[in-house]
């Protein structure tokens, strides 16, 4: 017992993962060691409906590559994967992808652990972030906290207990749809009023009647004083506010950490965030409750791929992960 | 050991805890085996603004009282109380009450365990009927669950892994103020829109435009085929239901408990909520989760405050409460 501790501990400060974060435009991986470090990472585009076999094929001719370099295999404690849809992270199977198809029911985990000779762990791709942003970013040291990730969609992760939450049927954590109008705007969920339907990466563009092209360029303008779109931060923030309103009220965290390429907005959305919750929300829990960014930014996939893959193990992540 | 279990089992069968349902209007108290049966249960009134002195004389002059009958101390393993307000459960102490002024951070374990010599465990009121339906109610068996009560307020307590969620300063739960409309009714705790707004009692009574004084008179009317009291169902049940998308939506749970006197409505109102839960809530998390009527009724607030006081002990229910 001892000498097989002993050489374990020995072992475990050579330790990496591999985090794959598998996106609809692009697949990112890397090699992460356990103490969060991005050590060796490459991208490839994501082509148009790629095939499970197509990525299997794709992720293990990169990943080969990456850990043909400096790194050895037996050092590698697995593989993470995040991916863009409803995923059974026990069974290691996607159940269905959002902006790819022909994935339905999918044992990804089994497919590329056959390949690639490693244990494989998957989950959907906020769940992941959030265990990023939980283990080596600004939910360190947690136990109740909501993440979010805000892009063309909304994504979100709990954590409960130290623990990703996953529901009954591992599906929760759907921030984007908690509804702020009960006649509100329609959802690609097929829903009414989500706060994605009001936040999310196209509306708000569409509300910069042409003017921009992106969040960052109206963010660019907001910062040079520009009041229409100044005013634009200001009605994404408060829709985004009333809805996490109702996450505080209903979830009393610790935290809420707000990710994705629309939180570069930085202070023009959070301090409306902030302000919306405390002026919305319960008095204990909206006072309580800290709204931060995000920090593992572009990494957050791939570091909290490592941290799924490493939560696969007994080490101190074991307890991350249910 | 051996002898020490044996004597635990034969003590366990007579063993039974006290609950006290302390509401705003009565105090309701009860002894309860632990197989949920009650044996035996008092009710006074609350006197107005009761202190904490007069609420601790009142619950040991009945409880002792109910004791000195058939029921022996030793065989009491402590007392629970549900108390309308926001509870640290962890150090037995009401932060404030609801409807009743004069509470302020009282120490209410501790004063009433000083006078009855027994241990006492206290939460809020909502989260103590949840226990009673997930131990001995329609929630038996259930992992992940939100109970709900509707009343003048709307209560909410939350069940995930087994366990009573508490959040991060003892405020979770919250369901009466998940927000429906971002720009809606004001509500009694500050917010705007909340679903509390929409659907307590007063505001049930209110649609009823002067034509019915209770919700029981619009579901009698509507039972007779009152096409306006029906309306008035129809739209208690939407509003209740996008509250409760959003809910599904966030957190997957197996099963929705409704409990309360609007619940007596029965599916006048709960299937309206199935329905509207159905359309807005996204397919997988709205196909899978049960919505039922609480089983408890009046008995709830009584046994849960025993599961509670349960909870305390080393037994089966220790696995219920952290």
């Amino acid at each position: 017992m001892t000498a097989d501790s002993g050489q374990r501990t020995a072992d475990s400060k050579r330790q990496f993962a591999v985090g794959v974060d598998f996106g609809a435009t692009r697949i990112k991986m890397g090699l992460v060691n356990n103490r969060g470090k991005v050590l060796a990472r490459k991208v490839v585009p994501t082509l148009k409906d790629i095939s499970p076999a197509e990525f299997v094929r794709t992720v293990k001719n990169e990943i080969t590559e990456l850990l043909s370099d400096s790194f050895k295999c037996r050092d590698c404690v697995g593989i993470g994967i995040g991916a863009p849809g409803l995923v059974n992270s026990q069974r290691g199977m996607i159940q269905y992808l959002v902006n790819i198809n022909g994935w339905e029911n999918v044992s990804i985990a089994q497919a590329l652990g056959r390949r690639i000779h490693l244990p494989v762990r998957v989950d959907n791709d906020a769940n992941v972030m959030t265990l990023g942003e939980l283990v080596y970013g600004a939910g360190r040291g947690c136990k109740n906290l909501v993440c979010l990730t805000l892009g063309t969609g909304v994504g979100g992760g709990i954590i409960i207990g130290g623990e990703l939450y996953r529901g009954a049927t591992h599906a929760a954590g759907e921030i984007g749809h908690v509804a702020i109008e009960q006649d509100g705007r329609p959802c690609a969920c097929g829903g009414m009023g989500c706060v994605e339907a009001y936040v999310g990466n196209r509306r708000i563009i569409a509300l910069g009647k042409g003017k921009f092209s992106s969040p960052k360029q109206i963010s660019d303008a907001a910062r040079r004083g520009d009041r229409f779109a100044l005013s634009i931060w200001e009605q994404v923030g408060t829709h985004l506010g009333t809805a996490l309103a109702s996450v505080v009220n209903l979830l009393n965290p610790e935290k809420i950490v707000i990710g994705g390429g629309v939180a570069n907005a930085g202070g023009l959305l959070l301090d409306v965030v902030r302000k919306t919750v405390k002026e919305r929300a319960m008095e204990g829990p909206a006072g309580s409750v800290k709204i931060v960014k995000a920090q593992l930014g572009d990494n957050a996939g791939i570091v909290g791929g490592a941290v799924l893959a490493f939560s696969g193990q007994r080490t101190a992540f074991s307890k991350t992960v249910r």
